[in-house]
């Protein structure tokens, strides 16, 4: 069921680094890092934006000559209140503004757990609150990127967890504001993933890579990086370069073992395994 | 997409109570107490059986007017080598032969992790060590059941790890011999569970119950009482029920905390957990 694997080796020109790959760094290190190690695109987080301000975290990676990939998260839509909602919607609306502020097109969404036990009322919370914010993030020229989560992250991240879902979800929206993030980590178990991906083209806006550990003991924070894990990320990257997707692939490793490494050696590993496993 | 939920409430006559969900106690005093408690139906773990014998095991059950919904399990398909494949073989014959003895026609079979990262190899190597099995079992009387786990345990446990997948596979083999389970802590995720449960009707050997707790953070011993978590118990007991199963419904709660519990407390909770969610 594999295709054969024809994909060209990458170079570090694919790689977009995904701040929480290496959280020992604020976002000034990280920009700092990525010139060493001759990175051109992160993907930061909000959190470490607000620690630096927007403004300043822009002009910072602009002087720096860094690409936004995208920025991570907006999303949370399930909400019990029309009062949580109206929250959740707002604070989607400061997401949009911050990846614009930012010169990212393309904002992440977790759709958010939900809030009971009735998954499809959640899922129609979250498709709701994708209509609710589209036209938003359409004047302000930035796409939503629904990303389907490992079925393990349902009860604490997102209802939406597979990519045949996350597909049928975005296929409600116009495809140029509605896309999708392909993380291998999250559906990288799925038997039909060549299948789903390609049913998926023309709304990947966003690939992501880190490995699978054959342990895993940590749901939120176990991941591996790419080559230490059961993912064959590079027949993945094929079935996603097939289905037209040529932009930057981001190494998203969220791993409290790897946090303990030197930040620099982290990001030389990174680089590394990037090019000899993705 | 939820049907409207029109089945009538549970007796604890349809109850089968899994062994590792009363860990604590061997055979004999989950025989004993399920006598106490007025639970007919058992499934035996083929550990627990090894301790007593199974010649033994299989009188104290009749003796005791007992019913034995599964023995859990065989499987574990996947093999670097020859050699590995034909002691998995060996061994699955054995369990043919044990769940025959204790007078059940059902083995489950968890199917095993991939030796590597070509899941669609071992994919294949699991389609082949059921086709090796299966005329043992026939001349046995006994129906193997395959259990697609949850995703999450596709390292370890199982690279079958979706009903659609799992229904695929046994679709390749007759239906008097080839089954599967519906466990809904494996399943319940699928955005399409109702319509996956139905493309299953007629292999439908068994339905198991626990619940997925909000916060998972223990990935093989970590499960919920049910009611004590996110799974719509009763909608998924529907959709099995339309699609023809009426057999035991094993109770498999596998939980570090519930075993620190007094064992007959924790039966006596399964009993009325058991009517009153499910």
């Amino acid at each position: 069921m594999n295709a054969a694997v024809t994909s060209a080796p990458l170079t570090v020109d694919r790689l977009s680094v995904n701040q929480i790959t290496i959280s020992q760094w604020t976002l000034a290190e990280l920009v700092e890092g990525c010139q060493r190690h001759g990175v051109s695109t992160i993907a930061p987080w909000r959190e470490r934006v607000a620690e630096l301000g927007v403004a300043r975290a822009a002009k910072l990676i602009g002087d720096a000559g860094l690409r936004v990939s995208s920025l991570c998260r907006g999303g949370f839509f399930c909400a019990e209140t029309d009062t949580e909602r109206r929250r959740a919607l707002e604070d989607n609306r400061r997401a949009v503004d911050e990846a614009a502020q930012l010169g990212s097109d393309c904002l992440v969404l977790v759709c958010g757990p939900p809030p009971g036990r009735d998954l499809a009322a959640a899922r129609a919370m979250i498709a709701s609150g994708i209509e609710a914010l589209l036209p938003y993030a359409i004047d302000s020229g930035v796409r939503l990127a629904i990303e389907p989560l490992h079925p393990m992250a349902i009860g604490e991240r997102s209802a939406i967890v597979s990519l045949e879902e996350a597909t049928e979800l975005a296929l409600r929206f116009d495809a140029p504001h509605v896309g999708l993030i392909v993380d291998a980590y999250h559906v990288f178990w799925d038997h039909r993933l060549q299948e789903r991906i390609a049913a998926a083209a023309g709304r990947i806006v966003g690939f992501h890579v880190s490995d699978w550990l054959r342990r895993t003991t940590d749901t939120l924070q176990g991941r591996g990086m790419m080559g230490d894990g059961i993912i064959d990320l590079r027949a993945i990257r094929g079935w996603v370069e097939d289905a037209g997707y040529r932009g930057p692939i981001e190494v998203e490793v969220i791993s409290r073992v790897l946090w303990e490494r030197h930040a620099d050696e982290l990001l030389a590993l990174v680089c590394e395994r990037f090019t000899a496993c993705v």
